[in-house]
């Protein structure tokens, strides 16, 4: 099959590998039908990201078609569409038995894309199937669906969540990127007065007020773009809170049956559409926002449309 | 001044009484612009709470305009137009340290139109000014603030937040009168997947369609209307909690600014507009809804409307 | 081997059975080394749970010893010394996802002595060994491990950790057999002002007394010892919460290294110990505490003393 | 009367200053019994805490008899042995609503020996009275309650209930002065399995193990004394949280009723006692604890012993 692989800092290269195969009793096979690009990867093909060896396919979040499981795997079935969720879970640890499924210590966590083979291919071997792809209802979407495999749990979990946003709530998100905008999107379920957002890029600030920002502001208005150094050492007295968090997925189901039943919308967010073998075009696209606008894109194999 | 005035159970009446006067360093006295009618003045003229003696001045829900404050009222002013609470709070009590002014233990708690004379009058002294009044924006009209006295943060407080309402959950709302519609409102703001409103009257069940209810059942859908007896000794198993309350008004400051800004609305809740002299002409129409089709019931004095 | 085994309301024998074998993929074979008997047990037989078809080998709590483990078993293996808890947990549903193991849509859950053959035995099948077997640190007992099976976890989380006991609380606990005495010193652990143990037997408040409960009432001392009903209509306005549970076994990892670690204990709780092969001698002490003392009674392997 | 006064950076006297008046309906004079130094003082006369002015009596924390209160107060009377908190409360602004008195808007907060003169002193006024000052049972002692004026509420709410310790938890402390060993204390309210302390002075390492850590450890094992830069843009992945906060003091009355009740001990936490003339030598102690081995000072009036 073909694949998008890392070939160490600044090369990638789309090109045949071998299919992938079951190795252990939880694991399935799954043809990829509709695949995204993270930010995240554009971090490991910078090099920043040193765990991720040269010779691993990348990518953590997909849709796509059960093509075989092994024997240990119950709730999937070969046919099934599935989201392939960007964490992993072992289901045994004492993380997983907390729902803390992102610090997985039993071979789990985020690892496609990053310690195996990932979903940026024709195929890819997932682990712990029944813990790590969903089943699809029929009227949820490939492109809609694929959403839900990093950054909407991650905006609701780490974001939403963990930051207690509560009806009446004033919001500042930094940052329209996908990221941001499904940020946007969760928190609005929980009817803030106002949520502000905060970005250097003109098309970035439309898009969110496209989607229900009250407020977008740039460097023009005052808000610092540079690093800031936090100053806990001042801060302490006004009882600040600094939360951070690798999603755990654990609201995933939620978030899916919200979506089918038409709770949550992120319309617009996929700006550019490709074919799977269009990979290092869809990477240029998304590695240059500020030329292409792009937000999100997506690649979708033959039936994946 | 007019007031309405319990004379024992099935008994009342609309006459002259003394006007209002300052008792206590924290009180004020507000002319009544807008009141309202609650269910529990009808059951206290079903003789059904006894703690309410015969000559007590009903009403604990109002909107009106300061006339006087004494030493110790600091946050509002003669001529402060103002929401008054169906809770006051001492400020000072264990309860109210925690927020849970409707248990004060210090004097306050429900005691306007229950153990001290309450709104249905032309004027009204309100004990603990402080903590019992808000300060209304310009934007809110009297008739909206009203509804802020009671039926709002007790459906909010008691029903919604206790509760544990979230996003993506269903709810069920039995009853689909005035503190019902609140309830279905006030969940919304968390983005339940579905509301299931249940009432036995057509009006009631239109009337929550109407405002956003997903489902409304009657009796004829198979929800039994009879009162049920509840099985803890086989619901257990089931991790069945049960929840109740007295609304401590925490969340009126919130509720309101919500309300200003457009975040909560809660259009055509009141059904019936009345002059606050036809006192009596509005406790026969809001007593009688099956006839009258009315939810909530207004009256408004000379300045209110 | 033998086992005791439920044939139909009263009637119970100990008798030679089929030993257990693996059945699926997550099984695991334990041979019992130490077990209890449950007021549950005693519910069983009287009838009281008509799931529980005759012919079913009794019992949800153990300590035992791996002797066989299916393919799909990753986390123990043959020799280990482990913990048999009275939940399973199939680790795929959405339940299980969300830490309610004791809801376990999968076929896990309370199912031990209940669907399935349970731990009143010499050998037990456990199905999902993963999540329902726990390997013990040598320095815990079997002794001291068996109390971690059920009635630990359950007075932890169902009412301790339901209740929201918290620093400086008054706590009563409405009956001292074994679950009131496993939550007298799991509440201990958050350090309330004063517990409270009511129970009609002398004996049962003197154990309380002799744990540490701060006061032991009786019928005597005006505590209705009747069946109460409870006044949800009068009672509301006090702001009552009522909480209900199955238990989860969420708290067995943590609680299972507070014992390891001396933060936990619970002398004197086992007041009668005998053989396996003694189970029926055994159900006659546990049946009849009032004129036995019996508070838990444990029952040994021959290499399980 | 005498007081300590804040001259500037680097200066303070024990002089004659003008006795305090009552200026406000809910003001308090009490007379000081015991009182004690806090590091924070030491902290402004270094100059670091510009907010605070020359010629401010100094001091939040003490013990004493009202001798005068305002008609607006009507929690305590003249006579009463009361601890004056280090924050106060409006009680009527948002903040306060919230339980939040830390933060009040309405002119309390911290604001003794900060914005209005404070407790280092034979007589303060006391603002906000029924909300700045706590009536002691008889069983409670001076040195006892003194504690309960700043360190324990501080160590409780911001360190102990803000970082969640929950039974079987590894808390760990860095800094075993008085604040530490208080939140070592309060920890242990909830049965950590473990509570480790850092600090670099042998002696206080000692108090900690005396009072029940686990472990203490100082820079020969291994822990960095320097100060240290966090850099949660590795740590983030960790779910790392950060809580601050200034004390609000909303549990002062729990952890009042523990003290008095025997469920909370701080032996030995007062090193040096001192009468209220003696206050310079009493700092020049305080402000040397290498030489002196002091934790916490104490200052006593004639009749505060």
């Amino acid at each position: 099959m073909k694949a998008l692989v890392y070939n160490g800092p600044g090369k990638r290269s789309w090109h045949d590998v071998p299919d992938p195969v079951i190795q252990d009793p939880e694991d399935a096979i799954v043809r990829v039908d509709a695949v995204t690009i993270c930010g995240t990867d554009l971090h490991i093909l910078k090099g920043d990201v040193p765990t991720v060896e040269p010779g691993r396919i990348l990518g953590h979040e997909a849709v796509g078609t059960i093509t075989a499981v092994a024997d240990g795997v119950r709730g999937v079935a070969v046919g099934d569409r599935v989201l392939i969720s960007c964490i992993t879970a072992c289901g045994r640890c004492e993380y997983c038995r907390q729902g803390h499924y992102g610090q997985c210590l039993g071979g789990g966590g985020w690892i496609l894309g990053h310690l195996i083979d990932g979903t940026q291919a024709e195929q890819v071997r997932v682990p712990f199937a029944d813990r790590s792809v969903y089943k699809l209802p029929d009227n949820v979407s490939n492109e809609e669906a694929v959403l839900l495999a990093d950054i909407l749990p991650t905006s609701y979990e780490v974001g939403v969540l963990n930051g207690g946003v509560a009806p009446g709530d004033t919001v500042v998100i930094v940052g329209a990127g996908p990221i941001g905008l499904a940020a946007l999107a969760t928190s609005k379920l929980f009817t803030p007065a106002r949520v502000v957002v905060v970005d250097a890029a003109d098309s970035r600030r439309k898009a969110a007020l496209d989607r229900g920002a009250d407020l977008a502001l740039g460097p023009d208005e005052d808000v610092e773009g540079a690093p800031a150094t936090l100053h806990l050492e001042d801060l302490w007295i006004r009882n600040v809170t600094i939360t951070t968090g690798l999603v755990d997925t654990f609201s995933t189901p939620r978030l899916l049956s919200m979506l089918a039943a038409g709770r949550l919308q992120l319309p617009g967010l996929i700006t550019h559409r490709f074919g799977l073998d269009e990979m290092q075009d869809a990477y240029d696209v998304f590695a240059d926002p500020a030329t292409t606008g792009a937000l999100k894109v997506a690649l979708f194999g033959e039936e994946g449309f």
